[in-house]
């Protein structure tokens, strides 16, 4: 615990449920001072999500970088980055994944902040990724992350490691862990809906998916009780 | 050889020499009407490269899509983006590397390359990365190509294959490679210099490396003949 106290630790900090609680773990096992936070702006739908990465960032006290990445949207077809495109519930038929799939983004997003980390000699990136996501995602996987990681080591000669506190964790355990963090208020100033509502539409996958884990860990969801 | 005539394969094509000797690599290997190629628009100082990519393209009857990324600006820092730092050939004292260096850059590109290979059923990705590069880039070694085509694979649940055929060749026998692909008159659409000049600088690293391994294999680059 004491080698973690003395390195850096960049968070990747959508401005949702997970990643906040990932701030707050980063938080809990580095000094606060060495925390800091990258947010991306690739032009999602829901851009409201900025904003809340902003003002999660700012009332933790921690440092919130937000970098740009135009080239998802110009790979454009899929949900969150083309407004063509209605966000559904449906799988796609042919690769059983959401169509608010973009593929590898994950990837990306870890990729930047390797690069990132690497200019700022920050040595462990924290995600909110998990197995247990109900999209099932093939990028926010344990064996890809552990992939990813050896890639990013051999790619930048560092030592980096990736941390994914809620990779096994279900979204009850996620919010019991979120209190336990002292993570609760804060998620007043997160954001979570698809259709980038706020307050959220309350019937999007995102925002059924938030409830159920709130009701099953038996706390009340501060963003949903300012309604 | 057959499989390969019906698989389709995407060239990651900078429109140097390198990219440009792969393109008619995989011309060999793929039904042309197979091949197509993307350029990456990061805003690199040569910016010239794109015209010569889109040239090569055109000239070798390949689709050529310029893809947008602007991530890498805004990390900043790096002298091949950076107006403010200049290019020379002088090693960074700490890292060892280049100030040319963009930590990560081809894990950026093919990760890219993958996605939009993703969404085209394309399965094969070629690229001119190279161990034997002067720069000693850790994102160009085998290793690492090899580690990213299965993070790859794993974060889009693809069957990707990357290709680098030039990975072990040195400079004089990759221009061997494209005398006997016939590549070599479409070497003067090439652009390779370091400082974005046309006809090239011929005194910064990249010309210096260019001229070596052209004269090494007795060779004369039509780029330098037209001067």
């Amino acid at each position: 615990m004491t080698r973690l106290k003395n390195s850096k630790a960049l968070v990747v900090l959508s401005g949702g449920q997970d990643s906040t609680t990932c701030l707050f773990w980063a938080l809990d096992r580095f000094s606060a001072g060495n925390v800091s936070s990258v947010t991306f702006d690739y032009g999602q739908r829901h851009r409201v999500e900025l904003e809340c990465a902003r003002e999660v960032a700012e009332s933790a006290g921690v440092e919130n970088v937000i970098l740009p990445i135009d080239t998802l949207a110009a790979l454009g077809g899929d949900a969150l980055t083309d407004p063509a495109i209605d966000v559904d519930s449906e799988l796609n038929s042919e690769t059983g994944l959401p169509n608010t799939f973009v593929p590898g983004r994950n990837l990306i997003f870890l990729t930047f902040a390797a690069a990132f980390a690497y200019q700022r000699d920050i040595e462990h990136l924290v995600t909110g990724v998990a197995e247990t996501d109900y999209s099932g995602y093939p990028d926010c996987r344990q064996a890809t992350m552990q992939s990813l990681q050896k890639t990013l080591q051999l790619g930048m000669e560092t030592g980096l490691t990736i941390h994914a506190p809620l990779m096994h964790l279900s979204k009850q355990q996620t919010v019991e862990l979120a209190v336990a963090l002292g993570a609760l208020p804060t998620m007043a100033l997160t954001h979570s809906c698809y259709n980038g509502e706020r307050p959220p539409c309350g019937h999007c996958p995102a925002c059924e998916l938030r409830a159920k884990g709130f009701a099953a860990a038996g706390v009340v969801d501060p963003l949903v009780s300012l309604q």
